[in-house]
């Protein structure tokens, strides 16, 4: 009989507990595993000894659907960077100490490639140390910027409240009878996925986005213009889906200086909606989708939200079997109809490393996305959760906020 | 037999849709009613003579029931202030010629006060000039400010997204180990309303909303400083809903300077942002929710969007009755169970006047919402609509973008 224990990390997305049921209802499953612990603050909770009893806190099915449909992390999340075990081995000694403790035999790390760094570093130290602990990766992030797996869970929710609210911004943009540019600004530091899946509304027969602007392509300012210029003359209403992390002249960003005399942080949209202001003075508006668009679960795509319970599973059966340092992936065997796998790759490999948009996902142009693309983001979207709702709104399941304190 | 006009006006909601769909599918029940034109950004359209035939555009049934999904204006919106008519009686003089000459016989104006204002001068302009025209007002605004009226179309959906998506960012909001504050700006320049609808998260047994400011109530930086501090020692993760009208000191929002000389429109969110960040130092953030509060049809309450086309076919009634110069307006008669009856009031009663949130519905602290105010915000949110989707998206009606012009 051995315990397990799981924990959740980096940014908030809508399937993250939906990887955390799998997770919980395989192990029910597993005669061999008795206790599941969930650690509070991702890696944090195992260094400090802050474990909570899954079975005391999820107690019937209907938690575990409610779980499903609840964003964010249940059992809150860190920012934590593991250092090296050579330079400071002393946290490694740490969260051997809290597992040997408590006997956990396999530890389950849900969270993007920072959290995949701890899964290749834990399992290389416990493998060195003779510690018999298997250290499994779990994936998880709105960016879909890991490497090796199709795609990320939490990206196909991401993107269908991308896709959703894109959808609605244009209807909302087009009412009046002056020209006008709206600018959207998406989620995605380095890598365009969550941006480019705004433009799945060209299956729908939509023009819009009718430019879309992501980290992969150098930007510029006289080309943005004469984009825009050109665009307007074809539509009254030009939509512009544009990454948060396309590369401006350095200082731009942070070139504003706000009435107590600090640096503010205006993001890109902002910055796009001066530039067509000023240079060419009609009506302009951007809107940052901000969280919402990593928290929106009433959105969720049931493909999503399934896909990231079984991966969650897939971790349980690949730690029984005795495997380590590995993280679950998808693997696309058709788009249609659509059909994934689900394998392992090595942590190392998937560890501080992006992926980014493939160069025929983008126009020669580069600003916009091929139909090519669409193929990749479609399936990702479809399904809609049963929600269970209270209110009139979407109920969700949560700790009680003295127990993650 | 009489030809009728409709026209939609002011800023998108998810529910003008739904009203036009009422004023279309009881007209064609009339037989006294032949065509239907649908005048193309409002009053503009019927000045310019820029109608189109319904009948044209809206073939079936399931074309209703996108148009009921579709949010925004699907025949565009104008922000045109009638004049007086004894200062500049040629618009008028044009909007009686378009409507004769049409044979129109009623003429139905879906908006918010502004265009009850319009419905107020032209149905007066009609009856001193002996035309026999009706004209009747059908409410919209997701500000739910008109007079006389228990609530307006639009707002309840408005509403159900506030509250859906308050308590989604509730959820991301409380995930890392260190105190934060979330600040979260809510549409309404002079009225409280939809800011307030955010309370109804307690209800649902969560703490957040934890502060909830107003127009209606008097703002101080102290205040809201000593408000932070006390709920931060409750509270790991606040969370703050502000109306975006919130009164601050003159010139504090236009104070800020951008890159290119001129002055940042930054808004009540990042403002108080600022303050957090100078005066308490913590993690905070601020999330404008933009026009997405306005148009997202994806969560329209089933109870705003019946209402809305419920009242349009009641307008259609109710000229057909003699009447002209009338607002549709509900009366509530119970909260539970919630009922509703509709009614008529004088355009010229609602016309250019607000309603704000009575004083009991605000604590006597002025920074939250009472239960009170929940038993009549909580019906208005109720049911969801059968979305039809395509792509796993929800589907819209649109008129090609050339007609709208």
């Amino acid at each position: 009989m051995i315990n397990i224990a799981v924990a959740q990390s980096g940014g908030p997305t809508c399937a993250i507990n939906a990887s955390l049921v799998g997770v919980f209802r395989e192990s029910l499953k597993v005669p061999e595993i008795d206790a599941i612990f969930g650690s509070i603050n991702g890696i944090e909770g195992i260094i400090n000894n802050h474990l909570v009893d899954m079975k005391s806190i999820i107690n019937t099915n209907n938690d575990m659907e409610l779980l499903r449909q609840t964003p964010s992390t249940v059992l809150g999340s860190c920012r934590y960077k593991l250092p090296d075990a050579n330079e400071d081995e002393a946290v490694y000694r740490q969260i051997a100490e809290t597992l040997t403790q408590r006997n956990i035999g396999a530890f389950f790390y849900i969270g993007g490639n920072d959290s995949m760094d701890t899964v290749n570093k834990l399992s290389a130290y416990f493998a060195e140390h003779e510690l018999n602990i298997k250290v499994i990766g779990i994936p998880k992030t709105i960016d879909n910027d890991l490497c090796i797996t199709d795609h990320t869970p939490g990206f196909g929710s991401a993107a269908k409240y991308v896709a959703t609210t894109m959808h609605e911004i244009t209807r909302d943009s087009i009412v009046y009878s002056i020209p006008s540019v709206t600018i959207v600004e998406i989620m995605g530091r380095h890598a365009g996925w969550l941006t480019a899946s705004s433009a799945v509304l060209h299956a729908m027969g939509e023009t819009a986005p009718h430019l879309v602007y992501v980290p992969e392509v150098s930007f510029s300012e006289e080309g943005f213009l004469a984009d825009v210029r050109q665009e307007m003359s074809k539509h009254k209403a030009v939509i512009i889906a544009v990454s948060e992390g396309i590369a401006v002249p350095d200082g731009v960003q942070s070139g504003v200086v706000d009435n107590f005399g600090h640096k503010y942080l205006s993001g890109i949209g902002k910055y796009l909606e001066d530039i067509v202001r000023t240079k060419i003075g009609c009506k302009v508006r951007s809107i940052e989708l901000n969280v919402m668009q990593r928290c929106s679960s009433h959105l969720g795509s049931k493909t999503d939200i399934d896909e990231a319970e079984s991966i969650g599973a897939a971790g349980v059966r690949c730690a029984l079997s005795g495997e380590t340092g590995k993280v679950m992936v998808f693997r696309r065997v058709a788009d249609v109809p659509y059909t994934v796998v689900i394998e392992t790759a090595e942590a190392a490999d998937i560890a501080n490393r992006e992926k980014f948009l493939p160069r025929d996902y983008i126009n020669s142009a580069g600003n916009n996305i091929t139909d090519t693309a669409l193929s990749y983001f479609m399936p990702l979207i479809q399904g809609d959760l049963n929600l269970i709702t209270e209110n009139g709104i979407p109920k969700h399941f949560a700790i009680h906020e003295s127990v993650l304190r």
